[in-house]
């Protein structure tokens, strides 16, 4: 369970459903998954994250496309062990073209960077000159 | 400096040598950077850690091209706050096309997940069935 | 299941039921929570624990109270994904006045901070001068 | 050397200077310390981060005062080991009355937390019933 | 459940069941733990990382017995929050020694650790002149 | 420079001098490194943590010996890039007995513990019921 109770869209003020509208409309599809219902418990959250994600992971003409943004993300949440996001978001990555054959070679250098960076941090390995 | 000395070419054995030669074909460059001189000291770290970095982040044919998989490496590392990785990384992906504004952008998806991952861990947020 | 057994009251040694008997009488409570039971499988940590939390969470005359000892104690837990310390230290901070708007603030906070974390490293921001 | 340079007010765009002027007016002082410099470099995540740290620091009216806001960060920052963190940070605490003995305090439950975080994962202890 | 489908033996490509065959040949053992029927899904990685361990963690004649490195890898794991390694690794070691004392004193210098790690970095310790 | 003022032996206080003193007879050594001095900022902390480390690295008696924990106090310094850690610790594990060939092992392990960790957590692979 998680700590709070879910907002569901009927039970929310309208403020929070403004962002629900929002969510729903953005992403064509019709229904809101739990972690914007958890967040609905302190609206400027809610509020200032959605506007975060909308922006940052749905930025039209970006150098970054927008899978390239949920695989970096997916690493992010691989390294920081978070289920939730890495569930939800490896779902948003299936739906901007993810497959199986990608997914395994996303793991496959998340994993090898963890074990490097542990590498050059247990050497103690002084940054070149070069790299400055 | 590293915890232990770096071991410069001309002081290397002959199993050293034979991996940092390959280091210098390979990258088509004339210099060997630090942390391979570190890994030097342990030489079967060395050699089983380059060839894991020279097939996984050099593979041909796969379904994530270099540059993406240089900017995972980068997003972990950054994740880890691993200076060595995410400068020599960054370097890296520079040689791969990585420019300014791409950086930028690696960046702030990267504080972005980081900062999602602790809003899902905390409010403790259930995965939803739709994700499972 | 844990790692271990969990040690109950009745089959614990008069060691462990010394230190469960002091849980009981400084919390005034008559449960002892689970973390206790598993670290009963070792007494020295166990002592050594408890003495410790009593000691720094519940320290008379600090200045900080013990609410924002609490609320720095989960907001670490949410930064390390500690599911169980972040269950049984939100509902310590809860005796302690905890509410949901300053829980929701909280995990604002610790979700900026995860987030300006990494944009300080991954940009590899040097320190000002006046920071030193 | 940070990763990219840093943007001083006189070399900075409209864009970036309405920002920086914003940063300086709110804060009542004379200078941008080098985070916001860094920043500069993709102005979107300049003007998002500051609008959200001048918003979710600095909110008036919260149940967290501004102080304990700060001690939340540094908690995290310590926790994530960013120099700049900690050190901008703690500054800024200090303007809003942080002190020595305080601080001591405040790393004394930090570092607390991150034993008995591991406690808690390394005998994988499972939630209490009464905790859910 | 998993992100992706386990491979069972008798699903598997004579690819995986060459690496799995040489598992069960070298552990002695007659099935196949869940990390390897995942891994499955990407043959390159499976291949790569088993090679890895069972050089690594079975190295005959080298100067750390097998006993800590299982004793390492697990407090690598603890302080890394996972799950799935902290059970198999622990399995690992008991197999090789480990019994609750032990354990007990393991996760003991594991939270001591991870104390002290945060004592250094809260302080912002300057690292003796001795010690470089 | 630290986040708060080096307290040296001729300025303690005599409640730190006789936390010195018996760092100084424990050791048998004649010099406090800088994170003894750092802690006398907040005597607790420093009563407390040089007790707590006396007790669990020097145990007489334990199933683990002294060197064992020094490695597994550095793997996790290195898994948290705790520098003064790190160094610190190695120092003293040399102390015990530790050489090149097995810190190369130790870091060798290390840096596969940290890459499993995230093959296991990015393919959310399920603990097998025998691992239970």
């Amino acid at each position: 369970m998680a700590l709070t109770k879910l907002i569901e869209y009927e039970d929310a003020s309208p403020e929070v459903r403004a962002v629900y509208d929002d969510i729903l409309a953005t992403r064509k599809t019709d229904w809101i998954n739990n972690v914007w219902k958890a967040l609905a418990n302190h609206p400027p959250t809610l509020r200032q994250f959605w506007g975060e994600v909308k922006e940052v992971m749905g930025r039209e003409g970006g150098r970054l496309d927008p899978l390239t943004r949920e695989l970096i993300y997916v690493a992010v949440s691989m390294t920081n062990n978070c289920e939730y996001c890495i569930r939800s978001h490896t779902a948003a990555a299936r739906r901007k073209g993810l497959d199986d054959q990608m997914l395994g070679e996303l793991i496959e250098v998340v994993a090898l960077a963890n074990k490097g960076n542990r590498l050059a941090i247990g050497y103690q390995v002084e940054v070149d000159d070069r790299f400055k």
